[in-house]
């Protein structure tokens, strides 16, 4: 489609007793220019009510309402949600809690992916509907199963794990010594001992719950590729995706989820698709706030593949889930959903098109509302921004090419956050890498998130802080980029585990000792109310929760602690190495700090937006690229009225005017602007 | 009996060891003229010490003191605490919590109320304890069990509960369709697939949780009926009870628990009694709010029958059970039990008579305190409050008159609570409800607190905010009563799901935009930071939590939303409907805007008190009415001394001294005073 | 061995594959002057890898290995962590839990205390141990198993536990009078009906819970015994000790942990070992505050022999397990570790000797850091205070004689804090003592923590606040004290229940009321809000939570009660009773009040330190005695230099210099000094 896949998730089979309903929703979706829907997800009783009965009917005829509206259709694999009999009849198909206990029929996503029968009529079903609408002109895409988490501690399962570790381990002695079980008297004579993680058994063993996380992870894509198998082999052009997930609301954070390695599970996805549910308006943050988090985690779902992602789910007024559920402000529907394309989504889509009129989420938000009025305000939002979209469908597909690259390790971050030692409320490993995000997003200045696995080369400058486990390929591969001229910077936390979370002996290493110019001695950790300061420039700042002590071998000191028995000693730094730089910062400092500190840097790499001449937080400017043409999207994430300056005139996407330097952007107003390259 | 009930729970079976305890004791109640007693609570182990073997001869001796002091027996069934054998031997009767884990003895309470053994064994022990004490002189009432509460998750009732959902919904797609199972794919598809909402199993399902409390309700009047049955044959002129409860102490909150529905349980009952411990001397409210509170729960039991209850547990001095259990400060226990008669009870008794020497209560004050001594100054206050009581024994039975109904609906509050969206910590149903009638209970204007089943014709002003669960036939009885010149007020949240917490679709039904005068549009939550204002009268009103933005039909503005989007739109609004008039508050304000909003009601409905000419927040007077009598009480809480001025001279009940129209109340003092109507 | 134990717990057993790090631990061991590690704490699977199959090559070479560098051993049995294939091939070694939930493997410390079998391979293992290192002339003392703790709710734990009931009470009818079964229909009639307190069963009877917790320490005993057995047998000449603990951290408190008697505990081991893990450098109050817990609880477990301790575990700078983990500034471990000493420790041992590189604890501070470097901060300060240590030996074994007896009774406390009523969270048992002790603390007068078994003819001053758990012998002990000439101090919430936790009826018992001349009658709780004030001296003081209203026979008022319905009062008592002195101590006071209180006190039983002349808070001196010479600890814990004056002139015992009369102390200076008696 040369379109912007616009419209979300549709359940028609709630409706299929008001006839009268589906057919205002198609009236109502076409005339808010929606051209996709999602159907399928949570579906299974309907299509199969009762073992081997099976309804199509209905789906039949809303894939081809949809197809003459049109539309097309993302198809979901039911495996999210499977009908009551299955439970009742297959016990093994329902999960088993940590405790060891079977659940019931209940909730949504809840099976064993262990399970053979699971498995087997996950792939019955997959079959069956990839052998019917497979070559239907409206279908799109597949969308395997929603949301995939959780774990099982079946014995299938169990089993599984101990296959997982044989396999990964080969001997005992292995296991014994990578999860370092001297400690406690832990050690296993016999592969039947090994037990997952769990609080009636082992909950104290570092090795094994990173690498419980790594097998959980590795089950949920093996549980995945046993559905897509069938898809591929009937429908082998039709690209198959699985939606994504945030997390951190609760706790007034957000950011991809950190339970499952999404780096490992984008691999097998054709598109990355992602379900986006920021907490905007809230009162802890302000808007901008919001809007930077959100960015982060678009750019981290960016950086999966470097390629445009799909947004599959969104909400065009309130969620649901949260302890306070606002609806968008006029105008924010068409902001936010505008900067996910911003970000490089080739999509909006939202959950859902019509409110559900019962159970858990049914006050969530929806395109039609239960007063199934066009002249509800959600609905023409919807629309407005419908037309916008289709205005601006010439920049699908439009990539983009950050400069700036900060790192982030999933399973790194795993080992990271779950050590005592230091402080526990106060790891904030991502939390962190937002803060450096940050800095850039307030300048407008594209970033990736990327791993080990990426290619370095392309970028002037990667930022990785708190790079706790040491990963000696990825350290020889930023070693390259720097010799060849690129910007590194580090810090405390880095260097210290190995792929086992067991410490690394002798402090950091080489070859971190090297690229840094420096040694690490002991970390100190701080109460909340405790804090040393940095002299940096000509100022002081505050430093907070970590200050490590250091001393340099090459790299030159451009601050200073300034209290406590390390006073005078180094605490941030710079070295030289081949053709280029790196920086460590031994401390945890502030948004004020970091700003000084990237402003050369920023400088001297020409790193600065392109177009807009005076970057504010409030303001954020993207930019995508395609044949040549580099697409701008200003967006005012504040409550005033913003002015900001251009480089030089610009034309109006949508209209085809022109834009002067000077623009004027409403409160939460938006413009998409372009320039040939 | 012509006098109030006075006395409460006495356990000689504790102290048969030491029977000049037994003997102290009666002394001491004598001597602070207690007439009843409660007796068998909790006594069935020593009734029924082994399986058949009885020991009736200390109930039988205690039942003949009683008589011989003069005084009457409550009789409770014991089936509150059954004994340690029947858990052993029957491991049927013990509850089953919903992990599914069958409890062994312990606690209290915590029986199986589907067990046909335990039904069995209680209705057998009620049946000897009705044969032998029925035609006893002394016996006044039935108590059956103690404090109902609590559900079980056996099979047994489990079975129960799919029978009551047969009988409720005839079909499986009538289930399927009424709790909107077609989200996440969980219709049922054979009976036997539908579970108890537990941890282990579903947990989401709105309308399967809103039957699943109408089933305990409904099991638990079944399991007090079938205990009841032998009571009713033996015995069918002595009337039958069991005590209700409050709660919300943990949340600084008061009112009648929310668990079961006592607006069904109160048909199964002769009179109603309920156990009153509000949090006294609290370092978080105001005297006057503590009793304002007290005053809610009285009047919501008095409601129940609109007749008079019995207060059948208090406590003279403290508390046990909470963070903070601070005595009752001199003067108190007359003051808050006196506060009890005034809103309709006809007893004040305690628990407990004598304090018990051990165990998990034993701190809980009692009228003879461990110290077994009349000086105690509990008892002392005990005793004088006993005199008193006998001096105002002619008001016993006395009803009230209240022109006032504020709506509460059981399954509403259900409904309303259990949904996500919106803001989950400040839904505040209840809440909402007391804040309404404390502006009248400042005003010494009495309520009752009715539900849809209530005669509204005997009201002038229906309060019915939060009217979350529509129900035709009410509304229709609303309309009616509005028609006929009644003054009814609603608010945000009305008439928005059915009675299977379905939304009701295209916005506010029919009957509730015509009385209202209004269309309904979006409900915006506010974050606990965030506010609007009201602009009503010349003043501007603070808004918060729950804005609703809804447009007008017939309905005049009274009060404009001064702030964010929907600023200039309605927010107080006033509707001429037949000969009476509607109003709605789309928004959440605080108790200044209802005071300066409810003046020009009370004033045009004449509600102000007959009595007192200068009502003060701090001095309340509740009315009685009897045999063209009307008895004023007046209660002072605060701890200063206060003046009030009456419409005339008054009598004092107490002592039939004339009383002038100024009258000085000392601190906690209160005056009974009585007027020829 | 002539010197105090130096070194601490070390694990080879981790590092067998890198012979040159044993090697390096044995050259940084002796150049830090370390001479006794701990062996064997959770060694079992390096000993025993499978069943009957034993490696002791490597332990023996480490016995080797240490006594060649001329150090000692503990040998701790292996009993803290058992093999793998031990509780996979015997589930009955695994603990069961309050839910009845067999546990598995994990952790540690979880094992069953009834198991035969696990008693029958504990003595196996401990035999061998015995039979092949009993000898050895390193093998210094035996260290039974690892921080005992836990509880177990198997059959065979529930059968030991009815066995421990029946033989207590003899009869059911004893049993059910003492635990008040009669509240809530409780009594038993058959001893198979009584099971542990448990949240699926019972959790409602004090006496129960009062006697599970004694049966707990009983049975954790008589494991430990079990254990000794052949120890004693085989090396009878070799002490056993079992390391005791502190808890309270997570709420800001410090103090001997309250699960165990350890008063009971303590007469089954040759001398008193115990982990100390102070948080020092917190952000919730001051270093010396920190240091007062810290004192009082080695206090505490000098008490329990009256006999110099062995500290068994400290770290060398941070802790791993509390929220935040901070590192010891430089100094602190020298100051802190010397503090153990100042205050009857005959050792600084760590946890541990080199820091574990993988696992739970692998960021708890070592001696030998992951780097392991000798030019380690951590390193070098442990070395420093070797030296110190060996400078110093002389005083190895010195005695303590206090004057000062501060009354603590574990079953007291108990059952104290178990009840309802009064206030929850303001029962602060220990707290008060510990507010007294400070008051001594911070005029360097020494106490002691006594209990009812101790000879009270060695003191001249016994606190006993908080008495709740009556007990004629040691009252009487009391009584013989004062009439001797003794004074003694008591409060509020004295002398109220008996050994089952039942309340004392008639009030304060007749031996108590001569004791202290006085009646009790109400406590009034407050609320944290609240308060009331006592007038003493010329000056009012704050009083909070509780205020016991009293009057008085024989004691004379020293302060009274401003406020309330109690007003004027008496608050504060002293009554003359034979030779001595009692005070009772109404209400909760401050330390401000405390101070005021105790000074008149102080000078008339001229328990004044006797060598520092102004004494500071900041600055603690303690005194150990031996043979007629008397060592005095200077520590200053405070970030300040300190001035102090002392009496007369000194030697500095570390190089036997004169020291003056005014000292200066460094930020963490301290200084042994001594003088002939
Ligand atoms: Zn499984
Ligand atoms: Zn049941
Ligand atoms: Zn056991």
């Amino acid at each position: 489609m040369d379109k912007f896949l616009y419209g979300g998730d549709y359940n028609p089979e709630q409706w299929l007793d008001q006839p009268e309903i589906l057919k205002q929703d198609l009236e109502l979706m076409k005339k808010a220019k929606i051209n996709t829907v999602t159907l399928g997800t949570f579906s299974w009783a309907s299509i199969e009510p009762r073992e081997g009965e099976y309804h199509f009917e209905w789906l039949d005829k809303i894939f081809d309402d949809i197809y003459q509206m049109g539309g097309h259709v993302i198809l979901a694999t039911p495996s999210g949600g499977r009908p009551q009999w299955m439970s009742q009849k297959y016990s093994e198909v329902n999960q088993v809690d940590e405790y060891g206990r079977r659940h019931t029929h209940g909730f949504r996503q809840n099976h064993c992916y262990s399970s053979p029968i699971y498995r087997q009529e996950t792939q019955k079903i997959n079959t069956i509907l990839a052998k019917r609408y497979g070559k239907h002109p409206a279908l799109l895409m597949w969308h395997v199963s929603n949301e995939f988490g959780g774990q099982c501690f079946c014995d299938l399962c169990q089993e599984n794990w101990r296959k997982w570790l044989q396999n990964k381990y080969q001997t005992l002695d292995n296991l014994n010594k990578a999860w370092y079980l001297r400690v406690w008297s832990g050690m296993y004579s016999d592969w039947s001992q090994v037990l997952p993680p769990n609080p009636l058994g082992e909950t104290k063993v570092h090795g094994m719950d990173l690498d419980w996380k790594r097998f959980v992870t590795a089950m949920t894509i093996d549980f995945y590729e046993s559905e897509a198998k069938p898809l591929r082999e009937i429908t082998p052009d039709i690209p198959i995706t699985t939606n994504f997930m945030a997390e951190g609301l609760d706790k007034g954070d957000y950011y991809p989820i950190t339970g499952l390695d999404y780096s490992q599970f984008a691999k097998h996805v054709d598109v990355v698709s992602w379900d986006s549910y920021p907490a905007w308006h809230n009162d802890y943050e302000t808007l901008a706030e919001t809007a930077m988090k959100s960015a982060y985690t678009h750019d981290c779902f960016y950086s999966l593949k470097h390629k445009p992602f799909l947004i599959m789910e969104s909400t065009p007024s309130c969620i649901n889930s949260q302890q306070y559920n606002k609806s968008k402000r006029p105008g924010m529907n068409i902001l936010s959903s505008l900067q996910q394309i911003a970000h490089g989504s080739d999509s909006t889509l939202y959950f859902q098109i019509r409110q559900a009129q019962g159970n858990s989420e049914k006050f969530h938000g929806g395109v039609i509302g239960h007063d199934g009025s066009s002249e509800n305000r959600v609905y023409q939002e919807v629309a407005q921004y419908g037309s916008k979209l289709e205005n601006i469908a010439e920049i699908k597909g439009a990539i983009k090419k950050p400069k700036v690259g900060i790192y982030y390790d999933w399973e790194s971050n795993w080992a990271f956050n779950r050590g005592g030692a230091f402080g526990r409320p106060t790891r904030l490993g991502i939390q962190t890498l937002q803060k450096h995000y940050s800095i850039f997003w307030g300048q407008d200045i594209a970033c990736e998130i990327i791993n080990g696995e990426d290619d370095f080369t392309k970028y002037d400058l990667i930022i990785a802080p708190i790079m706790y486990m040491y990963r000696d390929a990825t350290v020889t591969k930023l070693e390259k980029f720097v010799k060849a001229g690129g910007t590194l910077v580090g810090s405390y936390f880095t260097g210290m585990a190995d792929e086992y979370d067991r410490v690394i002996l002798n402090g950091l290493p080489t070859k971190l000792r090297e690229l840094f110019g420096i040694n690490t001695k002991e970390i100190d950790t701080l109460y909340p109310k405790q804090h040393n300061h940095v002299e940096f420039g000509d100022k002081s700042y505050v430093t907070k929760d970590y200050n490590q002590i250091i001393d340099t071998t090459t790299a030159k000191v451009l601050g200073k602690y300034q209290d406590d028995f390390y006073q005078d000693t180094p605490a941030v730094v710079k070295n030289e190495f081949g053709q280029g730089t790196t920086y460590y910062l031994a401390t945890r400092l502030g948004r004020d700090f970091l700003k000084e500190f990237y402003r050369p840097i920023i400088d001297k790499l020409q790193l600065a937006n392109d177009f807009v001449l005076d970057s504010k937080y409030e303001v954020s400017c993207q930019v995508r690229i395609k044949n040549g043409v580099r697409y701008y999207f200003l967006m005012n994430f504040s409550e005033d009225q913003q002015v900001i300056h251009t480089r030089c005139e610009s034309t109006n996407v949508e209209d085809g005017s022109t834009v002067g330097t000077e623009i004027h952007l409403e409160k939460y107003g938006c413009l998409v602007l372009k320039l040939n390259e």
